[in-house]
């Protein structure tokens, strides 16, 4: 697991240099539930919270990271994944420093998108990526789409 | 319309810096219309075109500068302005450097969020923000949500 977050660290602060600006680090990957944080300081905007660019960002990252570690431990090497779009709400601020969190969609929806990606070369994969404020209520989620294809 | 440019671009850069990483600049403000602009390079992701959280943050902080020159204009100075949400689609790369435009809400909408702001000290609006490629198609779009309050 935490050779699998230095890969997945490594990989986007070399491939995206912006999240090196960031401070993005890759906090945890296990039970197929991925964790990125980011630090208040670099991230930070005019009323003294964090950026609204910046929490979607590292949400998208999440899904992105949570896609790349998972199609790793399922052998599908060949594969090319695209976001294609998302809906993202803000319901709180976030005051502090913030961790992503990408948990795994259903079983069944996994089953048919490896599936349909094994018969097709390319299939569609819809991912929820949650930020909590320090309270523990949602600050920020973002319903993502992502397209995997050969 | 230079110096509400200049005005724009020192205040993004100072009270948002990742905006400075980005190498974010205000392009034009003319006819109620908002143009920023960032290169490639410090966006890059791993194909070697735009990262799409870059994206999605020059298109986001087009409509909140569109929104700070208008009520400037309007001399509506006491507003805080909260990204509330946002649906981002990327219909297809961006493989240079970007130009996000945020045009004007209609007429309508924009005398009725004038009205609501200053009889409630609170009114929402949406924006519509858009990124074309080389050719002129659309690349990038986003709905996005903002709040005004007191």
């Amino acid at each position: 697991m935490q050779a699998d977050c230095r890969y997945l660290e490594d990989l986007l602060h070399h491939d995206i240099p912006l999240t090196r600006a960031m401070q993005l680090t890759v906090h945890s990957w296990a039970d197929h539930q991925l964790r990125l944080a980011m630090p208040l300081a670099p991230n930070v905007n005019h009323t003294g919270t964090m950026f609204g660019g910046s929490l979607y960002s590292l949400s998208v990252l999440a899904g992105w990271g949570w896609l790349t570690l998972r199609l790793r431990e399922a052998g599908i090497t060949d594969g090319h994944i695209v976001i294609k779009g998302g809906q993202i709400d803000y319901p709180l601020p976030v005051e502090g420093d913030a961790v992503a969190v990408c948990a795994a969609p259903s079983e069944a929806d996994w089953a048919k998108f490896e599936k349909l990606y094994r018969r097709h070369g390319r299939a569609r994969l819809y991912l929820d990526i949650r930020i909590a404020n320090a309270a523990g209520e949602t600050a920020v989620q973002l319903h993502g789409e992502y397209v995997l294809h050969k």
